[in-house]
Formats: C-alpha cells, sequence, structure tokens
C-alpha cells in the first residue's frame, strides 16, 4: 500500500524524515491531502467476524467508583522512597503510557516530606493571621461555600528531570525521569477574596504557608502571587482532592515550583521578609557551579519533553510515527514547540493541540516518516514571553552535572537501527 | 462585620439578589470591589492553633494507583438497574458533589444494555468494510500508533433529564435527574483517517457501528459526521478508557446523543441508508404529542442546569452564595448562560469560566445575595448559533409529559425560607 507519491505528498519539513504539521491541523475531508499510508492496518479477511466470549453473555452491570481495566493494571505511579525515612519520598506520573494533558487524579506525581496525613475534614481548619486586620479560622465548610475559579493548570516539582543532571544519562522511562509533573483542573477559592477579609496589610510582602503533614511543611510565598492567582483548591478534576494531594484543602500557586503549593494547608501568616524555613533552605535552592546557590527561585521555566516515542517505547518497523509530547511554562502560555529528528541541526514546528492554555500542559504532536536509520529525537518549547528551553550543554555550564533542581534543558531520546529507544546527551 | 456598604457595593444585576458576575471575571486585588464579606469565617482565637494527630507521626506512604479520601466514600455514581435483566441500567454523575468541568473516569455516567464485557486488548479488532475500496482490520496496537488529536468534551444520554416530564417533579439529587451527562478530555484517532486509508466511497451517506458487548449495541451514523469531528477514542483524561467507557476503543461523536459514541466499537459498515436497529427503533426515537416521533435526532440541544444549590444542598443561613452550574450545546460553544432567582421573571449575566470549548461542558457562576426569603433558581444558556434553552412549558407542548429523550428544558430548584432546596417546574 505504500509508493513514493505517499511520502511525496506529506511535505517534509525538516532533517530526517519530519513532516509538516498539517496531519493535526486539519480536519475531515483535507487531513492527508495526497493520501499518507499509515500500513498498521491489515487487509480484512474473507470470513466473517469472529464473535469474541465476551458477546456470549452478559457483561458486568454498573458500578459506584469505576476503576481501570484488568489489563491495564500496570499503569501506575512508580514509587520511589528515601531508604529508612518512612512516608519521605515520590511517585512519578507514567507519561509514557498516558496521552492528552489532563494527570487522572490516581497517577498525580506525589512528593511528601513525612507521608500522607489521614486528615478528618470535620476537624481542619485555615488560619489566616500575622499582619492582618483580623485573624480568621475558616472551616472546610465555610470554605465550600466561597466564590470558586476553575482552571487547569499543571504542578511540577522542583526536581523533576534532575536526574537527567547526572554524568551518564539514566535509563529509565519517560515518566521516572520527567514524572514529577502532573496537569490538573483546579477549582477552589482565590486567596484575594480570603486575605482581603482578613483585611491583610499589603505592604507586609510575604506570607509563610504551613502544612498539617508531620513535617509541618513550610514555604515563605510573596503576598503578591497570593493576591494574583493562588487558589485555596478543594477540587481536582472534578472531585475534592485527593488525600496524597493535599485533602482536604492545600494552596495552589500556578505556575511555581510545586513544594510551594502547601498540601493539607492549615495557617498562612502575613510577614515581612521570607522565613527561611527549613523547607526553602536545606531544600529547594539551587546550587550553582560557582558555588552560590539561588534561593526563593520559584517559575518553572519554559520546558518540553517528548513522551512518545521515549525509552522503552521502541518503534517495531520503519514507518510514519506520531512524535508528541508535553510542553509548558510557568511564565504562561506556550508559543511554540520545535522539534528535531537529527539531534538539533535542523527543526519543525509542532502541532500544537488546542486550548493552549497559560502555565498548563500543551500537548504537541508531529508526524515523522522513519526510515529505519538512526535518528535522535529533541523537542524545544518557547514560551509567549520568549524564553527559550535551553539546551543540557547551556544549563550544566551555569549548574554543574549534580542533581540540582529546575531542570528545564531539552530532552534528547536516540532512535537505533532496530527501533530500541534510549537516553542520550546530546 | 457585614454592613450595607457591602451590600450596596456588590451591584445587584436581578431580583432576589443576584449581584454582578464581575465578582468571578476580576482577578487579584480588583476581586471584591467595596469589600463583599462573605460571613463565614470566623475570628480566630486568642489560643494557638491545636497540633492535630496527624501531625504528630508520619503519614502513609505514596501508592501506585490514588484512591479518594475515606471522607469522600459516599461521591458515588448512583446505580439504577431494569429489575431482573442482568447488566441493563444506567449510574449516574454525581453533579452536586462535583466541580468544575472535568468529570473524573470513575464517576462518569454508564448506560449499559447488556453490561460491561471484559474485552482482551490482544484479541479485539476494528473491522472497516462494506462501501471501501478495501476492507480493513485495525488490532488495538496498531490503532496507538496512529495520528490523534485531544479535545475536552461532554457526553450526554438522550435519556438524561428525562424523569424531569413526569406530572411531579422527581426530589431527587441533581445527579440523579441530570447525572447521565459527563465530560472528558477524549485522545483517538480522527476517524477520516481511517476511512480515507480505507478508500471510502463518499456517496454512500452512512455507517453502521456496532459494538462487542453482549447487545452489540448498533446505531447508523452519517459517514460526513464520521468525516468531520469523529475519533477513535483511546484515551479518556489521559489514560486509556474505563471498561465502562468502552475499553479498548469506542467511537466518540462529539455533541451526538450519547449512545451513538457506540462503546466497546467492533465494526463500522459503510452503507447507502440508516439500518434501523432496534436500538434507534425500539429505543432513542422522540414521541411527539401529535402521535408521531422522531428518529435519528442526533445532536444535543443547548441546555444548561444549577448544580448548587439544588436538591438537598440546603442553605444554611442569609448571605452570599455562589449559584454555579453547568452549561453546553451539542452545535458548538455557550455564548452566553443567564441566572434568575425571581422564577424567571428577571434574568442576569452569568460568569463563563474559561476556556469555552465547543461541545464541552461550561461552567457558570453567579453571586447571590440570600435575603432569607423564598426564591426560585433557574439557568437558561443560549449557545454560538443563537439557540436558546426552552422552558419545560414549551418543550411539553410539543411531547407531553411523559419519559422522552432530549429533554433540554431549564431547571427550576425552589428555596424555602429555612434554605430548603427543592425541585420545582416553575
Amino acid at each position: 500500500m505504500t509508493n513514493k507519491s505517499d511520502i511525496e505528498a506529506a511535505e517534509v519539513v525538516a532533517g530526517n524524515g519530519l513532516l509538516h504539521r498539517r496531519l493535526f491541523l486539519a480536519t475531515g475531508a483535507t487531513l492527508l491531502g495526497g493520501g499518507l499510508s499509515l500500513l498498521t492496518a491489515r487487509p480484512a479477511g474473507a470470513a466473517p467476524l469472529e464473535v469474541p466470549p465476551w458477546m456470549k453473555a452478559p457483561g458486568t452491570h454498573m458500578s459506584a467508583y469505576g476503576q481501570p481495566s484488568k489489563y491495564e493494571a500496570d499503569v501506575q505511579r512508580v514509587v520511589g522512597g528515601t531508604p529508612n525515612v518512612v512516608g519521605s519520598g515520590v511517585s512519578f506520573t507514567p507519561h509514557h503510557r498516558l496521552h492528552g494533558t489532563i494527570t487522572p487524579n490516581s497517577l498525580h506525581f506525589e512528593r511528601h516530606h513525612s507521608g500522607v496525613p489521614d486528615i478528618d475534614p470535620k476537624r481542619h481548619q485555615l488560619l489566616i493571621h500575622g499582619a492582618v486586620k483580623r485573624s480568621l479560622t475558616f472551616t472546610v465548610d465555610a470554605l465550600l461555600r466561597y466564590p470558586t475559579v476553575t482552571r487547569i493548570q499543571f504542578l511540577e516539582c522542583a526536581g523533576n528531570s534532575g536526574s537527567n543532571l547526572a554524568p551518564q544519562p539514566p535509563q529509565a522511562p519517560c515518566g521516572v525521569i520527567h514524572g514529577l509533573m502532573s496537569c490538573s483542573e483546579w477549582t477552589g477559592v482565590p486567596l484575594a477574596i480570603l486575605m482581603d477579609e482578613a483585611g491583610v496589610d499589603r505592604s507586609a510582602g510575604w506570607v509563610l504557608a504551613e502544612g498539617a503533614d508531620a513535617a509541618a511543611m513550610s514555604r515563605s510565598v510573596p503576598l503578591a502571587k497570593l493576591m494574583d492567582d493562588a487558589i485555596i483548591a478543594l477540587y481536582q478534576n472534578g472531585e475534592r482532592l485527593r488525600p496524597e494531594n493535599g485533602y482536604p484543602l492545600r494552596l495552589f500557586l500556578p505556575g511555581y515550583e510545586g513544594n510551594m503549593s502547601v498540601k493539607w494547608l492549615r495557617r498562612l501568616k502575613v510577614v515581612t521578609a521570607p522565613t527561611m524555613t527549613r523547607d526553602e533552605t536545606s531544600h529547594y535552592t539551587d546550587v550553582l557551579l560557582n558555588g552560590k546557590a539561588l534561593m526563593l527561585t520559584y517559575p518553572m521555566e519554559v520546558k518540553s519533553i517528548i513522551t512518545s516515542p521515549s525509552t522503552g517505547l521502541a518503534l517495531r518497523q520503519p514507518g510514519t510515527y506520531e512524535i508528541t509530547g508535553l510542553a509548558w511554562s510557568g511564565g504562561g502560555k506556550i508559543a511554540r514547540v520545535e522539534v528535531s529528528a537529527d539531534g538539533g541541526r535542523s527543526w519543525g514546528d509542532a502541532a500544537l493541540a488546542e486550548p493552549v492554555l497559560a502555565k498548563s500542559f500543551t500537548r504537541f504532536r508531529m508526524a515523522w516518516r522513519w526510515s529505519g536509520e538512526p535518528a535522535v529525537l529533541m523537542s524545544r518549547a518557547i514560551d509567549e514571553t520568549g524564553a527559550v528551553q535551553p539546551t543540557r550543554a547551556s544549563f550544566i555550564a551555569e549548574r554543574g552535572e549534580r542533581m540540582n533542581y529546575h531542570n528545564n534543558a531539552i530532552q534528547a531520546w536516540s532512535v537505533a537501527t532496530g527501533g530500541e529507544v534510549s537516553n542520550v546527551y546530546a
């Protein structure tokens, strides 16, 4: 079914077989232009379709709260703990097994400093105090009555992709290297409303946010951020937050490093300077190559990752593939994502799935005709402020090759002649 | 904390205390204008915050696949079955307990004609045949390699809200009266690509779609719809479809009555006329008052429902409330939602949460100052084609008061002096 005209009809836009994104931009009849054979269907046989066993008897009944198919039971978070520390560790979103932009709540990444507290929502309270006219406590029931906003936004741990700074590239699935990020539809109460009700002193400048976990995880947040787009998140992807995401409520700071969106929030104290908690001094400071360190680095910078193909998702035969991945920026909307199949020598524009939202995952796609020869796949995101995702070389020139925070360098996947995919530094 | 100036500052836009939507449109410092006291916080006591038991010991570890808090265990689908029929029935999305626009997969509504089949994805195939140049079969693995699109779109059963046509208004939660609708981020393969590969005869006009359940649920679909925005859905809200939503794959027809988005799709046969399956003759035809019936009525029409306040969600005291709900249309984007607190005598414009997407749920919000007097709350949606949601009276003038399909009439909730909310026909 394949022939030369098929291949010529799909306009090549960059080296090693990258095709024009129009495949993903058009709809309906104009989708394929000259007809791009995809080669994965089979001619149907003459015999009628088999009647499979599951059509021969009624299936199971409705259920109160559904679960995945047993055939997808291995699509799980990969759990990594700190040895000998109960409840401290991470779990990774398996992005290489997912598609779209929403992360299911059951697979949202985790990073806990002292495990997941089992909080009774009838007993939990939020205190707003410090430099305010009147200290206030809010029960969860009270907060559920406040005006809300709904937004689809990402959350990324500052430590995400840190293992890719090691001298040798880790050969782990995409969702383990880059799985400390997720994206949800968050619904909650704008902090500005609560701060206004407390009569906040706007000259104070800072707020201490404290969680109700055993670590009392605490961070300093600029008051301006709280008055801008911060919310008390109550719902995630439609339902109430899960325990591991802060039930019954969490702070949510769009675009900021994940750790600052304090889970199980119990206290906001308005203060005049950063409080230098252990969670922003011993952790979450960014060590530079010159021995100095950056502190209070909040927005997660422009970044993109190809989720497929990626390590472990081998190509089985030459042919046309969808290269797809996620792009995001704490600085706003994604303006453009470029893809390279020749290790960065040439680039083509990927298609971005609408709607492209600020501080949210944007799904990008590129059609690629793989010849069967070795190739190196990369993606590079540019956000609406003009910020460009850096190369790994330029990132480590500043930070060095030690595990570090805020690694937003370009990821490269190598495709070998046999179709195997591995993590490379290119 | 409340005073006259607070109330005056919030501009009243319609009868019985409806306030201007600016509360939900502005961000940050300008949010509250003159300061709208919400009255639900409490002055904090002088004593330091209690240290709750869950802060005194480490919490639980990370988990592979998370679940809701035990305190939310009653947020479930309400399951309704047909007596003595195994696997036939419905389950309802509890919209009165949810917020935002995304429906979690575990709570997506169900309507099965013969239960949920337990399908092995290695054995499932999709056949495209009939008026095509070459009949093709697609394995699930093959389809997972095709180019995809991602869109957030609703699915509504044609029978949704049908019980509201009974002579007496059912006193059930909003999610039971209107729970046969849900909204997800769907990712899948455009049908146009597969039809093109099979060499479809575009003059044929119709396609029979058949599911691999024991009912072999079958519907006739206009070929034009398949070539427009239809997909083979493989992922829902990021992860693979759940069994009760068609795993390993389903047809998804944006904006069309839910039943046509055939789950567990195994066959598409291109034909020249509707095939008049039992599922589109004995079911899913709309009986009119004059004894005639409408058949093949596909797009779900413009509609909105206030999800809170609603039956069972009593108001505890006079004060400011968020009136919120969902609006959608099979005809495209929602252009406007109006809310009334006086039974339809006067209306104010609600705030629409961005992004407003075509054939998707749009969350609307309105601020309301409830005086404590009786009130009747209604919402009315208008879509981008200019279609206006009808009153119940005009709907039943055509269809009568029997259980029927495609009921998109305005829902009215009555609020009594004590704050109790009930379903009324107004």
